[in-house]
């Protein structure tokens, strides 16, 4: 099996390399704008060649996996559509399926195969030198498969997922994932900005415990491939930060009315849907 | 020195830990409601007397850290005024200062020396089995000393608290702690417990990564504890929800307006604010 890996940065680098170790294909190639990465990643001994171009790998590869932004990734489809090796199962790994799947269905020749996928893994930190085959060891992995994939290959793509660390893959409809993603990694992301950027962040920063940090760590956040994240997937994100809005005026109101009862109650609630999470191995 | 800590949950056993090890008191004493904690410190070799009374203890007792709820606190002092040996100095663990150190001024004998404190370090288990000596390790301490403190006694406190672990002591004003602490400690925990309790959590459960995982960590919240602190220090947690709630009314505007330029510059800048927080070692 030849695999090609379009985009080196932290999710492409680490799926180059916990490709290389656990599943040993026989060519694994890279793609990416910036020459001296691939240089980079072929000296650590995770790429087989350098020396082609796109073309070439594309012709031999029988999967292609987009490690780009959105947008990117239906570019790259787009200006190699003839040079894709015929049954190539082509997967991406961005925050945002409908519009990619939409945007993918309406280009894609008849022989390809197009799985959008989603590692539900990651590193605040990007690119290359941060890229590391075991982040996604014990993680989630989204696939959305639609009636236009074939189940084989979509238990090809599962098999590998699982093979390099991964260790639940859900398999949802664009849509879902889209629903789903804007609360469980698009809205973290949002409010660890917006508590960073408070006004009262200078007065408290002598004054940070562990739940400061690890609320605020994804702060740390790519600007441009996050704002584009966001903005594709505007109507569900905006339906969780309008109800994120809602269920802190139902606290500050509570908390106003002296409602200890109330508060009790809600924390309570909150604690014991926190640990069976936990319990859940999620 | 002999040291007596009133309460050995996973403050106070974690107290404990770290003093038995780090200051090697002449004589180390807990007082607890359940006396099986007590009898599983001794065991442990933690504690080095549990036969004697509350007023023997605090008779002989040099220092007295409270590691009970701030209501708690204040009623052991009011119950044990007349235990306390001249001079003792008596400091408090709890996350709400303003009101603690101003009942402990009403009631406290002029020979002794009330100094709150509250460490920036803790679990989200509670318990004497959960405690752990190393849990202050690089952490910060915010001790609150008033004109009632003298100097020395507030040096003896600070070299104890660095000796135990900790990396910084920030010193506050009772009202700046409770100001600060609701942005960079009870804000988190309300948001953790904000976003776990919404109702798109059970659909999402599993789909979650680290940044989920890391933003609802505290959500598995003491809620009689918590209650206490929130409504305790209701004007300023209500005034950072407030605030909140205006900056992710903003973040919505923006998005909702395909605004990508102010969206980026929000999220740049919250990625370096986050960034330099950790050069910072915050």
């Amino acid at each position: 099996m030849n695999i090609t890996i379009v985009g080196l940065g932290v999710i492409g680098g680490s799926m180059a390399k916990a490709i290389r170790e656990n599943i040993r294909p026989e060519n694994l190639w890279a793609v990416d704008v910036d020459f001296n990465i691939l240089k980079e990643a072929y000296e650590d001994g995770i790429i087989d060649d350098i020396n082609s171009d796109v073309k070439i790998y594309l012709e031999s590869s029988d999967m292609v996996i987009l490690c780009t932004y959105p947008k990117a990734a239906v570019d790259f489809i787009v200006s190699n559509m003839d040079n894709f090796k015929r049954n190539t199962i082509i997967t991406d790994t961005s925050g945002i399926k409908s519009k990619i799947v939409e945007e993918v269905r309406k280009i894609l020749r008849q022989d390809l195969e197009f799985i959008g996928g989603h590692p539900m893994a990651g590193k605040e930190s990007s690119g290359y030198k941060y890229s590391d085959g075991r982040i996604f060891r014990g993680a989630s992995y989204i696939i959305t498969p639609d009636e236009y994939c074939s189940s084989e290959n979509v238990l090809l793509l599962k098999e590998l997922l699982f093979k390099i660390g991964f260790m639940k893959v859900v398999e949802l409809t664009p849509p879902s994932h889209d629903k789903i993603v804007a609360y469980t990694s698009q809205l973290p992301h949002v409010i660890a900005c917006a508590v960073i950027s408070s006004k009262s962040f200078e007065e408290g920063k002598e004054c940070i415990g562990g739940s400061f940090r690890d609320m605020t760590r994804v702060a740390d956040i790519n600007c441009q491939l996050w704002s584009e994240l966001l903005i594709d997937n505007k109507e569900n994100i905006l339906t969780e930060i309008s109800s994120l809005v809602d269920d802190l005026k139902n606290i500050h109101a509570i908390i106003e009315n002296n409602d200890r009862y109330k508060l009790e109650e809600l924390l309570k609630r909150s604690s014991i849907i926190r640990r069976e999470m936990n319990y859940e191995g999620n």
